[in-house]
């Protein structure tokens, strides 16, 4: 018999839908407003800096290093955190590489609490935190958040909901499901919350990169820092979640911890993606900056726009807010789920329509009758057949 | 304060020594008999179908896919396990791929054993294991073996070694550090043994592309197969460590606890590698074939045979057994450790003549007075030139 925590962690939907979709026969006909998969390639520039180091030194380019990443990486990212956002962090001591940002929060999550440890989440928030959390032994305390205050996290209701079991409170900002960045004095609040009671604050940066409003804050600016761990990935910024590296940084004390850790998990990170965050990162970030600027931001931008104007158009009964990152819409469809959940809703659409959606409960009790789009997979035009689908398909329903 | 088991886990000596090679600036002076690193580049096919297919799209090759792998990969992974090994595994529900045997291994100890199970090893064998048990709870049995029998496996001791708390043996042939390749008979009777008292069966099977006398068998040859689960990468056979791809089959109730665990640990395995592994086993092996048989095999003899009669002229007090797979000697230092134990040795070698070895007794108790030399890094006129400095580090220290 496999032990309990083993026997009862599900399937993540967007996981299964990964599988679906990669055996279908009928991948052009499904339209995938489902997992946050960039759509674009990553960086011309980057694969033709890795196929040269391929050529200059195979072996090399091939080879294990050190658990904690390159360290000319190494450097380069905490280069990149000084100019980008004025943290100093030391490259030796505060930083390791991960896995994709999904390793740096299991072994963040590993480190910091021990079984019946409680660790505070915004509800809705991403999905994999609470099957990471609860396969751990922890507690999650949900904290709701809501369309009418923007998705903003209420600061008393925090205040109020530590208890001598707490040990950390994780932030997501911009967030998955709901696109919200966090308003500075909220994230300041917070901020300064955590240090007075001594918790730890983890801040999952992956979309910070992912903006078309606003202004990402480092949680840093407002503290000495000595309790504030960051978790980060270049799956999204550089669109290359196929190639899986992620770093965390933090105390040197933590981050000694996160790499004996992940020594036996997964022993070092990948060679070829630490050689293309290399040149992704290099010369102050050159082919960051003009990705980021003249590719991403523009081309997720005008999706978000025209998803924004086809919910409007296709689902005008649909409650939502214009996400200000990351890549999703999570409209409150309650008046159209009269008659089934989100999860039927979502399950018949793929069936009948090929379209596919997450449905809201995954991300928390507040998710309910809601459903996430994503609209990074997609161009325009396959966003607008999406929709006018799915108002054939709540049509056809009578829903 | 962190939990005991976080506070405790220990960092690797490979992994220490691999984070100060990759720092020091006097590189080539250093002589590495330390980590099991291939000192090859992966076959030159390899590198350029993954840079083609980045020609080919970029994005497609960039991206996230299913948490078990690319259906393809899976194929041409059980293709060639029925083609050399005559076992037929299903690739949709009985295999997994990870980020290396590391994370095979880990998750395979993560679905089997609960806190306090039991699990058996040889002693001495690779050193990861322990760190990887005690960080998750589990007991360690510890079953000597020894220089005089060849490292065999006492299949009575086994026997007598087996109580209620078992719930797996774990099995590495060839093995690290000994590079024994366990007797078919043996391997036999450990099948028998598991499968009578319905234990699992786990078996590391990273080095068997790695044979230079003797032939692999996999355990399912013995046995109806439901209780063995198998470990293996293609960072020792295709030497692309970096890129970091293994795998991990069994049962499919098993397989499918795995992938759930990854799912959240890692994700998804990497597509670069992926692309990878696609290169090296289609059409039959071919890349694969050729690449073992014409360079890496012939390659790691040679420079297992100088060793060998290096360590005979520089070394004539250590007793060792010629290792038939694998990438290591495991000589008995006993007769020069008697005025520092081998910790000291390989500290002070390193400090003085800036040779790498591993001390015997991170590979167990058995291991004590022992000293890894792997072969696998170096030359054949650079493991000379380590064994005369070694020779003469003896000479100076007056041991």
């Amino acid at each position: 018999m496999l032990d309990l925590a083993v026997q009862r962690l599900p399937v993540s939907p967007v996981r299964k839908i990964s599988e679906m979709i990669e055996k279908a026969s009928n991948k052009h006909r499904i339209i995938s407003f489902g997992g946050g998969a960039p759509s674009l390639a990553p960086p011309k520039e980057v694969l033709d800096f890795l196929c040269s180091e391929f050529k200059r030194d195979a072996h090399a380019a091939s080879s294990y290093g050190s658990t904690k990443g390159m360290p000319r990486v190494r450097e380069l990212i905490t280069d990149t955190l000084k100019r980008e956002e004025r943290v100093s962090i030391d490259p030796e001591k505060e930083l390791c590489l991960t896995e994709g940002g999904t390793e740096g929060l299991f072994i963040t999550f590993r480190t910091l609490l021990a079984p019946g440890d409680q660790i505070i989440l915004s509800d809705p928030t991403y999905l994999a935190y609470y099957p990471q959390l609860s396969f751990l032994g922890d507690g999650v305390t949900h904290l709701p958040v809501h369309l009418q205050d923007d998705f903003q996290i209420d600061v008393n209701m925090l205040n109020e909901a530590m208890t001598k079991r707490t040990k950390a409170v994780l932030i997501l900002s911009p967030d998955n499901p709901t696109g919200r960045l966090l308003d500075k004095k909220v994230l300041k609040a917070i901020v300064q919350i955590c240090e007075d009671k001594k918790v730890w604050l983890i801040t999952d940066d992956i979309y910070k990169d992912m903006l078309y409003e606003g202004k990402f804050h480092n949680a840093r600016e407002f503290s000495k820092c000595d309790n504030i761990i960051s978790c980060c990935s270049f799956s999204k910024s550089a669109s290359m979640p196929g190639f899986r590296l992620g770093y965390v940084y933090g105390p040197a004390s933590f981050i000694e911890r996160v790499a004996a850790i992940k020594s036996y998990i997964s022993l070092c990170p990948s060679r070829p993606a630490q050689l293309c965050v290399e040149k992704y990162l290099e010369n102050r970030g050159r082919v960051k900056k003009k990705y980021l600027e003249k590719i991403v931001v523009p081309t997720y931008k005008k999706r978000r726009d025209a998803m924004a104007e086809m919910i409007e158009r296709y689902l005008p009964k649909a409650e939502f807010a214009i996400p200000k990152g990351a890549f999703y819409f999570f409209p409150d469809m309650s008046r159209y789920l009269t008659r089934m959940d989100e999860e039927e809703f979502a399950s018949k659409l793929m069936e009948q329509k090929q379209v596919v959606v997450i449905p809201g409960k995954y991300f928390g009790e507040q998710g309910e009758d809601h459903l996430r789009f994503t609209f990074v997979s997609e161009p325009k035009e396959r966003i607008e057949e999406g929709l006018s689908r799915m108002a054939k398909f709540i049509e056809e329903n009578k829903l």
